[in-house]
């Protein structure tokens, strides 16, 4: 059965939205720039949120919630903040029928409200650290939107910490960049990730240091999957974050903040997809094996029923499809556009020799396996498609980076991927010519490609096209 | 050491503004009507959430997120509906940096949006029923705001269904009443409720019958908690909802939709708290047991962190206090405050004739345990604090709810609880009256409780006053 999407190679945007559309994943909303996420895209969401939620939590923030309504007065406390904020703001004029006094502004973040209420909580050392996630929709009007990758409203997590000196806020901002996000994106996402720190230009209005990971798609353009800020006293200044210290002393707090969004689903789609549809890897997937009926004859609803209790019990996340008024083939395009990792296919044929037939999503695999050895397989080929992904990832990554001298060379090596060389070969100055060709400095990182501050001596520049 | 709060027979409605502020529950955002919801009021939100959306997947319905922000002329589509929203709506006029050609408006409820992409997404009744649950915020005008029950934004959950006929939606509708709405709130927040059809007065605007749970609060009003609406054709015929039945004829869907809110949270502060603050039924409760370390000597920390490994061994959510800074008094204080069922107090001096002190929440029991024993005390308190609050909620409600004849009987036993009395002998000219007394018809209902239809003869209207 032909595939109905457009193949990566002709036209990777293309593809990008046929994946979304034809997997069922998203839509866009009737105001502009927004967005529909339906079940299937809203499920990988939902696993995603869960993986994030446990990791946060083990890092000892609390979730709570603050208001979605912004005084416009608030965002003006912090200069840069407001600044990097002012042309993607919704305001509401109205309400209850009647003009505001004062315009209130969806919020695009909640730094400042979150710092204001902050500034009522720390009084003493004692209270901190300091430590609230906040999972929230967020406005920023978008007038080029691509589902989840840019979209007007889009769903994230924001974290917001106060810390008694920059050291331990410093540590704080790395523990959430490796242990929450990047062991997320490379763990369970099954997709590697560059970390380093953004250069100045790139950085987060407001802050002092912005960490970020950096992801590979398909077509070897960078995305930015998550960041981690440092914020220093800035926000702690603004606010009026204060705290008395053992010694008495009144000190401002020490900050940072740190979001992943729906973005994500976008890079999962880019990092994995194939020219049939999304691939999931098993350790996200909402479905990881879909037991597929193929026609309601003799022994088959009974033995498919019984395997999918022999799945559940075994752990894993299974779906009957027994739509069996719908041909077999379109269901099985179906599952496989959705990128559920595991398929097993039962029908009265098969089951007449005592086999059903066992396909691979991720490398497009079918081989008829007994029935009775079917779930061990199915656990083996889970496991193999996991670490099958990421090394297919990893190994796009190796192949398209691309180690060079010169800024001229960088701006060759980036059209196809990703260019490192030394940071001083670029400069300030260089980064804006980068710019101009479209390429931007991803991240700054050692050699080695551990985390390095940014007034470090020796870091290379990973240059990249960016989305 | 003396309660912070003011007594609930003194001032029942400052009762609850001091609860929600010393626990540390909510705070007033910075848009009047608008709420910040803190990290123990959040859990408690979550621990909510969790048992909801189980319970919403079983009964079939699927995760999905809609736009925040909504055309105005989809709100108008439907008539009744746009009457009964417009006063309410929060408008946004500009974006990105300008005026818009159509103000949006916040959402202050999805069914228009969510019926528009059903309208593309239902073709066929192979289609049928479509069933779509979405967890957001929305945003309704406040002008007499009050934390949890009457905000400004508020999150919630709204489920919106489409099925191919009258039956099958009624018969949806009751069962997520029942089996998502009633069970949550009595198995797991230890609140009973009544549950019944809502008069046309009190009908949600675009719905042909609304149900209701109603809970009776601590001092006899009453709360609705949660409502399950058929929609009839309504927005079916005004979306253009249509789908190909079996016979290949062109029929409107009929629908449904259902909603519960953080209103919940202030439900579950009304019905069980008391003077001391806060009383969580165990199974809702984020930390069911509170291991407090009084004093660092010894070998109480090493007693207190082997306790807390046994009791997470067997299933139990449990925090350790070892804050041994704070006063133990203030930290004991606190956690009932908070209203965490059950408190296990190590100190080197119980220690040391192998005892612990544990402390019942609901009933203030204190008594000291051989510290072999403590868990299984503790399993066997969490049992009996579950079920003494929900007896005792019961007991409140039949003990304030009268059986009357006449309108006038019912504003003298509604002043105090509820009335139960002929919905004949009230009437729609009668339900107007009572208004004007600042009562009304909760529900109408079978005289044995059960559910019937409000064209029924014979139901009983339950009057009290409501918040």
């Amino acid at each position: 059965m032909a595939s109905p999407i457009t193949p990566r190679a002709k036209d990777f945007p293309r593809w990008y939205q046929d994946v979304i559309a034809q997997a069922e994943l998203a839509d866009n909303g009737p105001v502009r720039g927004t967005m529909v996420i339906r079940p299937w895209g809203y499920a990988i969401w939902e696993r995603m949120q869960a993986e994030l939620d446990a990791r946060i939590k083990e890092a000892g923030a609390d979730n709570a919630y603050f208001p979605v309504f912004i005084p416009e007065s608030y965002l003006q406390r912090e200069a840069e903040h407001v600044e990097g904020f002012s042309p993607e703001l919704a305001v509401v004029t109205h309400g209850g029928g009647r003009k505001l006094e004062e315009p209130v502004v969806v919020r695009p973040t909640s730094e400042t409200v979150i710092n204001s209420f902050f500034a009522k909580w720390v009084q003493s050392y004692r209270d901190l650290p300091l430590l609230i996630n906040q999972w929230a929709n967020v406005v920023r009007w978008e007038l080029r939107p691509r589902l989840f990758l840019r979209t007007s409203e889009f769903l994230w997590q924001e974290g917001h910490t106060a810390h008694v000196d920059e050291a331990d806020a410093h540590e704080y901002a790395l523990r959430i960049l490796r242990h929450v996000y990047q062991a997320t994106m490379e763990e369970v996402l099954a997709i590697p990730v560059l970390t380093g720190i953004k250069t100045a230009r790139e950085r987060f209005a407001g802050a002092i240091r912005t960490w970020t990971c950096e992801g590979m798609m398909g077509d070897g353009k960078a995305l930015q999957m998550g960041t981690s800020h440092e914020l220093g006293q800035n926000f702690a200044r603004a606010f009026g974050i204060q705290y008395s210290s053992e010694t008495g002393a009144l000190e401002y707090a020490w900050q940072t903040s740190w979001g992943v969004s729906t973005r994500l689903v976008g890079a999962l789609i880019m990092a994995h997809g194939d020219d049939s549809g999304l691939r999931l890897p098993p350790r996200l997937a909402p479905v990881q094996v879909v037991v597929l009926l193929i026609r309601d004859e003799g022994d088959a609803r009974r033995a498919a029923t019984a395997l999918v209790d022999e799945l559940r019990a075994a752990g894993h996340r299974v779906r009957l499809d027994d739509r069996v008024d719908i041909s077999f083939g379109r269901r099985a395009v179906d599952w496989e556009l959705k990128g559920v990792p595991s398929r097993v296919e039962i029908g009265p044929r098969d089951l007449a020799g005592g086999t059903v037939t066992l396909v691979r999503r991720d490398v497009q695999a079918k081989r008829s396996v007994p029935l009775a050895e079917v779930a061990a397989a199915v656990a083996a080929d889970l496991v193999a498609a996991q670490r099958d992904l990421q090394a297919e990832a990893a190994a796009r990554q190796v192949d398209r980076t691309r180690w060079v001298s010169t800024r001229d060379e960088a701006a060759e090596a980036a059209a196809d991927g990703f260019a490192v060389l030394p940071w001083d070969a670029v400069g300030i100055d260089g980064e804006l010519e980068l710019a101009g060709d479209g390429l931007s400095v991803r991240c700054l990182q050692r050699p080695d490609g551990s985390l390095g501050d940014d007034t470090e001596a020796g870091l290379v520049a990973v240059v990249g096209r960016a989305y």
